[in-house]
C-alpha cells in the first residue's frame, strides 16, 4: 500500500481554530448583550449542531450563504458553521443603499440568505427580484418563528432539533467568505478569501495582540465594535478564540447601552473606527463611565486616528493604538505596537510612534513606491503604499481589468499614498483618491487634518480638495467645532504649526466650512466623495 | 494577460521569518559566547552575504548540506541561509559514535559539510569514506583557516567576500532540513521538515510563549540549551526572530560558563532536557548566581520532568514548565502554559498542572487511544498518543514499512503511553518501548520516578523492567543519591505514596541500585536501554 495514504495533511482550516480555541479556553466565555451567554464549549457543539442542521437543509460545498445581521451572536455561529462546510458566508453590507444589497446578493449567486427580523423589510420589498430557488432563513432574538408574507425557514430550528456535525475535510484553499467593498468611491467590488488566508491572518493578528502597549492575554475581554459584514470584523472573530480572550457582542449598536456593557462585562479591549471612538467618549453618558475607559485598549482603524482624537483619549485613561487595512487584505497589515527602536524611548516618543497607521505584522511585507518608476522610496518620502502577504484577495470578483490594476508588477496596490518614519511606523497621508494635487505638489490631507484637529475647539474635520484654475486643486476645511471657533482663530493656530514645522504654509485650506456633522459611509468612514460635491456648491 | 500571473502567492518560507524579525525588531542582539554580537539587522545582513558565497561556491537547490556544530552563531546563519537556498539542512547528530555520524552523513548524500575545527579530527579518520565530489567547508572562532590534512574552504571567505543576495522564490513544501532520529533504541531514522512545516511550527511556539506563566516578551533573553543537531534546537532559532527577543548561544556546554554568561547577558528565558536543569542548578557554583535562577523561565522537553526536579527549581526561584514532543513533530506539541480551566486554580494546582507535559498548543490536535481498537480513551485511561498538526514529517527517509507504522489510520503513533488530565493537561507515563507490563497490566515507569524523586535524598532516578518468569517483568530501580540513604529509607518513602494513592504497591520496585550517576543518550536522555543491559547482568 502507498504510504502516501496514510500521512495527514493538515489543512489550515477555519474549524481549526474552533477545536484549537475549545481544546484550551472551554470555559471561556461569549456573551450577546444581556440576552445569551456560552462558553467556548457549548458555542462550539452549537456551531456543530448548527453545520447538521445547514447540511440537512441542502447546504453544499461550493453554495455561497448571504448574511443579513448586526453583531449578533448568530451571526459568531455563521462566521464558523458556514465555510466549515466548505461553503462561502456573503457578509453583506447593510449599511447600502436597499437597491445595491440587493445587486450584490445576486452577484453572489447566493443560494441561501440567512436574515435578521428587522431587515425583513427589505426582503419583502425586493422579493420580486429574489430567484426562484433561493431559501430565506429568518431569526429574532427571542427565537420564536418570523412573520412575514416571504416564506422562510427558522434559524433556530437548524441549530435546536440537530446532533453535532462531523468535522469536514476541506482544502485550505477552499473559498470561505466573500464581500463587497466600495471604498468611498466607485461601484461595489467583490472581494474573497479562503480558509488558509483567515487562519493565517488570525495567528498573526494573535501574535501582535500580546505585545506593548496592547499586552493582550486571555484574562482580556473583547467587545467588538466593527460591524460583522466589515472585512471579517477585522479579523478578531477569529483572533479571540485563538487567544482565549472573552468575546462580547452589542448586537445593533447604541452607544449608550455599549458603554453599560462595557461596564457590565468588565470590557479592556475593542477595535474600530475613530468615529466610533469619538461618538463613544463624547456620549452624554460618557463621564459615568471613567473607570470603564481606564482599563480600555483600543486599536483603531478604518481610517487614519487623528492625534488630536488620540490625545482625547488618552487624558481618559485609554490606551489608544493605530493600525491599517483594507477590505482587499483580509484586512491587518499595520498595527502600532512597539518595535525594537521605540521600546525604550519616551512615552510621548511612543505616543507618537503607536498613534500612526503602525508598523508591519508577522507575514506581511510592505513598501512605500514611486507610482511613476515602482522604485522604491525612503526617507520619509510620499509614495504609493504596497504589500505582500499570505492574507491577500486573489482577485476582484469576476473583474479581471480591476484585479490587474490591483495587482500590477507583483504586489497589491493599497491605493493609498504614505511614507515610513525613521522608526518603520507608516503613516497613511492620504487615500489616493483623495489626494490633493497643489501646484504640482501633493498635499497630505490625512496629515493636514491631523494637525488641525489639534486645536482644542475642533471635534472632527474632513479636508477636500476643489477645483482652481492656478493651482489645479486646493484644499478646503470641513470642521465640526466644540464650542465657540472662529475661522481666523483656526488660521492663526495653523500659522503656529507652519512656524514649527509641522505643516507648509501652502497647505493651509483656502476656506473653512463649520458643520455640525460629518457625513459617513457604510462603514462609518467620513464620506470625502459628499464632501467634495458639498463643498461644489 | 492572465490576471493570475500577477497575483503573488506567498509562501511560509524560512527567510520570511528572518524579514519580519529584522523588520520589528532590527536593533535586537544576538549573542555568541563572549565572542561575537550582532544585531537582527546585521544579522540578516551577514545571512544574506553567506547565501550569495554558498551560491558561488555552487550550493543549488535539492542539494543537502551537513552541518556539524555546537550552538554557535555560525550553526544559525546556516538554520536561516542553507534552507533559504532552497538547499537542505542536515543538522549533524555530533554525539553519535564516529562511524554512525558517517553513515547518516552518507545516507542523507550531502553534497556538503560544513564542520567546526574541534569536529575536523572525525571527518580526517574518515576521509576514504567521503565521497570525492564532497566539499568541506571549516571554521573556527578566530576566524583563520583551519589546517588539515583534509582540503577544505574557509567558511568566513563564504561571508565576508561577498555581496548580500536577492531572495530565492521557494514553493512552501520544499525540504527544509533533514535528521537523524534513534530515540533511545534501534537504528537512527532520517526525519525531514518542509518550510511550511517550520513557519507554522514557530507561529504556534512563538504565540504559546506570550501566556502565563512563560509570559515571554521582547525584554526577555533567551539562552539556547538544546543542542542545536536535535530536532530544530525544539524550533527556538525560528522562535526568537519572530518574537523579537534577544538570543544568547553558549556554544559547547560547559556548565560553569553557562552559568557566568547567564549573569553577564540578563537571560531569561531557555528550554532544555531535564538533565541540563539538574546540572546547572547543582553545579558547584551554583550558589552564586541565585539571582540569575529568581528572573528564569524554563521549559523542560525532551523527557518528562521529574516533579522532584521542578520542586527544587522551584525553590531557587525558577519558574519551571513542562513540554512534549518528537523528532517526528518539529517537535513542540505540548507545552505547560495554563488555559482556562486552571487559570484561576491555586498556586499548588497550577504548578501540577505546568510541569506535566502540557496542553496543545494552536493547530495540535491530540489523542489518546486504546492501541488494540484505535477508539479514543478518556477519563485518565491510559493508552498511545497519537497527533495531526500542520508540522508533522510525512515520513521516514526512504523506510515505507516504518512510515507505515508511523502514520497508520492518517495519525503519526508517538509510540508514547499517556493519559489526559480532568484539566485537559497530558501525562506522558511511559515510553511504548520502555513500558513494563508486569502481571498483564502496565506500570507506568516515568510516574513512578516522579514519585521516588520526590524523596529528599534522591537526585535522579530511573526504572527499567527486566524479566521475570512469575509475573513477564518487574521494575527496578536506578538511583543516583544525594546524601547518606538506604533501600529501606525508600521502600518506607513509597509506602507512604501507597497509602497517599499516588501509586499502586505492587509498582514498587523489587530492587534499587544506587549509581553516582545515570548513563546518557547522545541528547542527554536517560538511557533506559543501557540500563537494561546494566540490571541484567
Amino acid at each position: 500500500m502507498d504510504n502516501q495514504s496514510y500521512y495527514y495533511d493538515y489543512q489550515l482550516t477555519i474549524d481549526k481554530i474552533l477545536d484549537s480555541g475549545c481544546t484550551t479556553f472551554p470555559n471561556q466565555e461569549i456573551v450577546y448583550r444581556d440576552l445569551r451567554r456560552y462558553t467556548f464549549s457549548s458555542f462550539s457543539e452549537s456551531v456543530k449542531r448548527l453545520k447538521t442542521g445547514l447540511r440537512r437543509l441542502g447546504v453544499r460545498r461550493g453554495d455561497r450563504i448571504g448574511v443579513i445581521d448586526w453583531d449578533t451572536d448568530v451571526f459568531l455561529h455563521l462566521y464558523y458553521a458556514i465555510p466549515s462546510l466548505g461553503s462561502t458566508l456573503h457578509t453583506v453590507n447593510i449599511r447600502y443603499p436597499p437597491d445595491l444589497i440587493i445587486k450584490t446578493i445576486l452577484q453572489a449567486e447566493d443560494k441561501y440568505l440567512i436574515v435578521r427580523d428587522e431587515f425583513m423589510p427589505l426582503v419583502e420589498k425586493a422579493k420580486n427580484l429574489i430567484p426562484p430557488g433561493m431559501k430565506i432563513i429568518t431569526y429574532n432574538d427571542n427565537k420564536e418563528k418570523v412573520k412575514s408574507d416571504v416564506q422562510s425557514i427558522n434559524f433556530w430550528d437548524l441549530i435546536e432539533s440537530n446532533e453535532p456535525s462531523e468535522p469536514e475535510e476541506l482544502n485550505e484553499r477552499t473559498e470561505a467568505t466573500l464581500f463587497f467593498t466600495s471604498g468611498t468611491t466607485g461601484e461595489p467590488k467583490g472581494v474573497s478569501f479562503t480558509h488558509r488566508d483567515l487562519v493565517l491572518h488570525a495567528l498573526s493578528v494573535s501574535l501582535v495582540g500580546s505585545r506593548p502597549p496592547i499586552n493582550i492575554s486571555s484574562s482580556d475581554v473583547y467587545l467588538i465594535l466593527v460591524p460583522m459584514f466589515h472585512v471579517h470584523a477585522w479579523g478578531y472573530p477569529y483572533v479571540f478564540m485563538i487567544s482565549g480572550i472573552k468575546y462580547v457582542l452589542p448586537g445593533k449598536y447604541d452607544y449608550g447601552n455599549i458603554l453599560r456593557l462595557m461596564d457590565k462585562e468588565k470590557v479592556t479591549f475593542s477595535a474600530m473606527v475613530p468615529t466610533i471612538l469619538y461618538l463613544l467618549i463624547t456620549h452624554p453618558d460618557s463621564q459615568s463611565f471613567s473607570h470603564v475607559f481606564k482599563r480600555w485598549r483600543v486599536v483603531i482603524g478604518g481610517s487614519a486616528l487623528p492625534e488630536g482624537l488620540a490625545r482625547k483619549a488618552k487624558e481618559l485613561g485609554i490606551t489608544v493604538v493605530g493600525g491599517y487595512g483594507l477590505s482587499e487584505t483580509a484586512p491587518v497589515l499595520t498595527v502600532g505596537f512597539y518595535n525594537s527602536l521605540i521600546m525604550n524611548s519616551t512615552e510621548d516618543q511612543k505616543f507618537m510612534e503607536q498613534i500612526t497607521a503602525g508598523t508591519t505584522i508577522p507575514l506581511v511585507e510592505l513598501k512605500v513606491i514611486d507610482p511613476a518608476t515602482n522604485s522604491v522610496v525612503k526617507g520619509k518620502k510620499i509614495g504609493e503604499i504596497v504589500v505582500r502577504s499570505p492574507w491577500l484577495t486573489k482577485e476582484y470578483y469576476k473583474d479581471k481589468g480591476k484585479t490587474e490594476l490591483l495587482w500590477r508588477g507583483g504586489w497589491l496596490h493599497t491605493g493609498d499614498m504614505g511614507f515610513i518614519d525613521d522608526y518603520g511606523y507608516l503613516h497613511v497621508v492620504d487615500r489616493e483618491k483623495d489626494a490633493i494635487k497643489s501646484g504640482g505638489e501633493f498635499i497630505p490631507t490625512l496629515l493636514l487634518e491631523d494637525v488641525i484637529s489639534l486645536h482644542p475647539n475642533v471635534s472632527q474635520v474632513a479636508v477636500v480638495g476643489i477645483n482652481d484654475e492656478k493651482w489645479g486643486e486646493r484644499p478646503i476645511a470641513f470642521i465640526v467645532p466644540n464650542g465657540k471657533v472662529s475661522e481666523d482663530e483656526i488660521r492663526q493656530f495653523l500659522q503656529v504649526k507652519v512656524n514649527e514645522g509641522r505643516i507648509q504654509k501652502w497647505w493651509i485650506p483656502d476656506k473653512f466650512i463649520f458643520v455640525s456633522s460629518l457625513p459617513l459611509t457604510s462603514t462609518n468612514k467620513i464620506d470625502k466623495k459628499m464632501l467634495r460635491d458639498m463643498a461644489k456648491k
